[in-house]
């Protein structure tokens, strides 16, 4: 199947690890909603001071449309320094290294 | 499973696709028997000249070493403007959201 990465991150200052957790439940919940969606990684480093995501959809179209959309709820958040990188995936080389859901 | 994942971009002219993973296939196979090593998603974006990858690691320590060794292997490619990010994952977030080898 193939995989479009959306990478986004950005600066953070807290709640971290099981505090952000319970904050975010809902929205984690409606993410797993969104059209062409497969999977994120909920990434958070407290010692830089960043957190973010790694996404995977089932399709560019629909990466794009989430980025977009996302990148405006940061924003309505007050977020700011958002970096967020739409992806392609070479499958040949990331089977070789074992990637899920390819 | 606690992962750690390591998160890569860089700027890049070519090449990509199917001659990107002839040029890498070798690498690909190295990168697969490193330390702590789980899996590694590889990135391009030729429209943004972009390429870099999202990788799955065992333990933070893991992921530093790879991480540190890495760039330096990058350096000695000629490559510039390499952003580099050792990222936690949000266990309870991320099993919400169907992240793989969780």
């Amino acid at each position: 199947m193939p995989v479009t990465l959306v990478q986004v991150d950005f600066p953070h200052s807290g709640p971290w690890g099981a505090e952000m957790a319970a904050a975010f439940e809902g929205l984690a919940q409606s993410i797993a909603a969104e059209p062409g969606f497969l999977f994120k990684y909920w990434t958070e480093d407290q010692a830089q001071g960043i957190a973010g995501g790694i996404y995977g959809f089932a399709s560019r179209t629909e990466a794009e449309a989430y980025l977009t959309m996302h990148t405006a709820r940061l924003q309505g958040f007050g977020v700011s320094g958002i970096r967020g990188l739409i992806l392609d995936v070479n499958d040949t080389l990331s089977r070789i290294d074992k990637a899920p859901v390819l």
